[in-house]
């Protein structure tokens, strides 16, 4: 199967977001061996829309819709679909229930616009959604398999994972599949890692390896292709041995994992605990810590010293290490460090501290940060960087490099 | 001018990154009153990019290209369309010195390759790369006006601003502009909204009203057309001001505010400070807050409870209180919020705990949130919120009701 994803929505023309669905549904169909060639946006409108499908079908045997199924007029996506391919909508009654239950869940009145979000195509596999009211469908028409999808990600996303992906396998020819596994490396520029890794660039066909450098991070994409499983398997298990021959000091990690989820297998593998003193970062590297669920088996809490006065009184840094050196220092991301670990009672404080910009602090540049790292039993470090971009970078980088030195620290006991 | 834009990028088709290009770029020429109807995002490969672009020369009269004008094999945007509209390249000799100076200043050695990114069309504009190598350019030929962009976020965004609009702007037909602004609203569903809304949603062409609800927000995007700039503006107040008489109390700003901006604001002009306790949210709040710059000036820091035993030793929450009531309840979020105050002494303390999910917490379903406040010479007070969703649109809900509490709270001092 050859997919294109058509999105619907004015608001994504308009640039008030950011056409997230496409690469998710990519990701996926990627993951199931189907290969997507276009994306396309369009807005709420009736013409355009017909056009590009039309457009459509002229190079694609899956078109995947997502957006416009909602109860309002401006959501069309649905009826201009049916009308173009001349299939009849009705009302699925499963879907009619659910719509019904969600109302009166939230003891809401159903108004009758939202009954048409229940209307489906006749003779379309009907995907439920259990995130919200409008269902997504799928219909294989003269040879073109046609899936509709809800614009919100918190309900295309699961619609998709766990009925639509099903729906599309059972309509695929099987016979030949491809398969990707993406390496995750930190530490190593992007030229440095092609540069060491070039001649298999450049002799590789299957699997074949595609570079990315996005945030302080390079990854490579490693896709096989081939009929078997296993062979695939191994076709991407060889490779992979070999580039982490070369570059392994700086892998970290598969698919989309995280240098801050890697630190949490790591510290809950020790059977050990973690708290954390920010200042620059704000917040940040709990925020990704806890948006991970079941960390409490590892992670404490932490603090966020933003003002001078807060490290002094809240995680009893000292004043005169900030009088004398600074609160962007070595010395006051030490102690930051290990303030916290013992405030906390947990094996190991991590510390942030440091200039996010964009004005200069103690006369120090933006990127400036120190990464201090306590733990218990070993002597207390902390790590000088010097991070390029602007305050969301440089913050974004300074955590990232923060769960790197968890990383190296837990490798080497 | 009615545009559309092409992303060129086998990383956007696999799903490894998200297209937030057509996001920037379809903002910043809505701004300047040019219309896009169309996105397309395509793979690094000659011939589907000359369909593309066939396909977009009958549709639109701007076209804007980004990605594929680097040094690597893959890169072949600017050679495609060259050979496409019969355009020769030339070496632009100020793009060669700022890409050798690019490799000096870092000491590097510049290889071959790396020379034809400074190749341009003959007779177009170029736009330089101030954060980066390859130049961007600008040529209309037969009515069409072609813009070629760099990739990377951090290179297209400010060459686009900086360079890429005023080009557009010396080209546009200049006689009608649109205008937007968007209304944001909280606390107000979509569809009862649009209920209170929908004479004026049927009604209205002049401006365009387009409602859109996102994690508990809905906006109105008011969209006016008109030669004249007072006129438009006249056009735009006289509606936002109908649409404030109906659903006013739910408003709380324009465009690409936040609830947590706008909060910030209020602190700041209120000359208070604030201080935050994050159970759930784990530092998600205080994240938000810092990631703006010169928040210091009324955010002093906070703590991330993440672990009841935290709550306790480093918030002094009472061991009574939380064996008898639980953590998540509204007695511990107000002894969070409250003592969060006092200890870092700030007039403002907010505090946030409960259930992010997936597992039940207490016996309490996910969604159980609860976000205390507490202001200096008032009683404390704490709100019960259920939220609907994931874990991360459990916390970025809970995160916003926060703000609007404070904003509430500030607005009826």
């Amino acid at each position: 199967m050859n997919g294109e994803i058509i999105a619907v929505g004015s608001e994504l023309l308009l640039g008030q977001i950011v056409n997230t669905n496409a690469r998710f549904i990519s990701e996926e169909l990627a993951n199931i061996g189907i290969n997507v060639y276009y994306h396309t946006v369009i807005g709420d409108n009736k013409q355009r829309l017909k056009q590009v499908v039309e457009i459509a079908q002229q190079r694609a045997d899956l078109i995947i819709f997502t957006g416009g199924l909602g109860p309002t007029k401006d959501d069309l996506t649905k009826e201009t679909i049916a009308s173009l391919l001349g299939v009849a909508l009705s009302m699925d009654k499963a879907a009619l229930q659910s719509i019904e239950d969600y109302f009166s869940r939230r003891n809401l009145n159903m108004t009758e616009n939202n009954k048409k979000q229940a209307l489906v195509f006749d003779g379309s596999e009907v995907l439920p959604n259990d995130n919200g009211m409008a269902p997504g469908m799928v219909l294989t028409k003269d040879g073109i398999t046609y899936m509709l999808l809800p614009g919100p990600p918190s309900e295309m996303e699961p619609m998709l994972t766990t009925y639509g992906k099903n729906a599309l396998i059972k309509r695929m020819d099987r016979s030949e599949k491809i398969q990707s596994r993406v390496l995750r490396f930190y530490g190593i520029g992007e030229a440095s890692l092609e540069d060491q890794l070039l001649d298999l660039f450049e002799g590789q066909t299957n699997p074949t390896m595609a570079p990315l450098a996005a945030n302080g991070e390079v990854t490579i994409r490693l896709t096989a292709k081939h009929a078997s499983d296993n062979t695939r398997i191994q076709l991407l298990d060889t490779l992979e041995q070999t580039i982490k021959e070369r570059v392994g000091e700086y892998f970290y990690g598969y698919d989309d994992t995280t240098l801050v989820k890697e630190m949490g297998k790591l510290i809950q593998e020790n059977k050990l605990t973690l708290s954390v003193a920010e200042s620059l970062t704000g917040g940040l590297f709990q925020e990704e810590v806890t948006s991970i669920s079941g960390v409490s088996e590892w992670f404490k809490g932490g603090v966020v010293t933003y003002w001078p006065e807060v490290k002094i009184n809240l995680l009893n840094v000292s004043k005169e290490t900030i009088d004398q050196y600074g609160v962007v220092s070595e010395q006051c991301a030490k102690e930051m460090a290990e303030n916290v670990r013992r405030l906390l009672q947990t094996e190991i404080g991590l510390s942030f501290t440091g200039v996010a910009g964009p004005a200069t602090l103690e006369g120090k540049e933006p990127g400036t940060v120190f990464v201090g790292l306590s733990m218990k039993d070993a002597p207390t470090v902390a790590y000088q960087l010097k991070l390029s971009g602007n305050r969301e970078s440089v913050r974004t980088r300074a955590v990232k490099n923060g769960a790197w030195r968890v990383i190296k620290a837990l490798q080497s006991l």
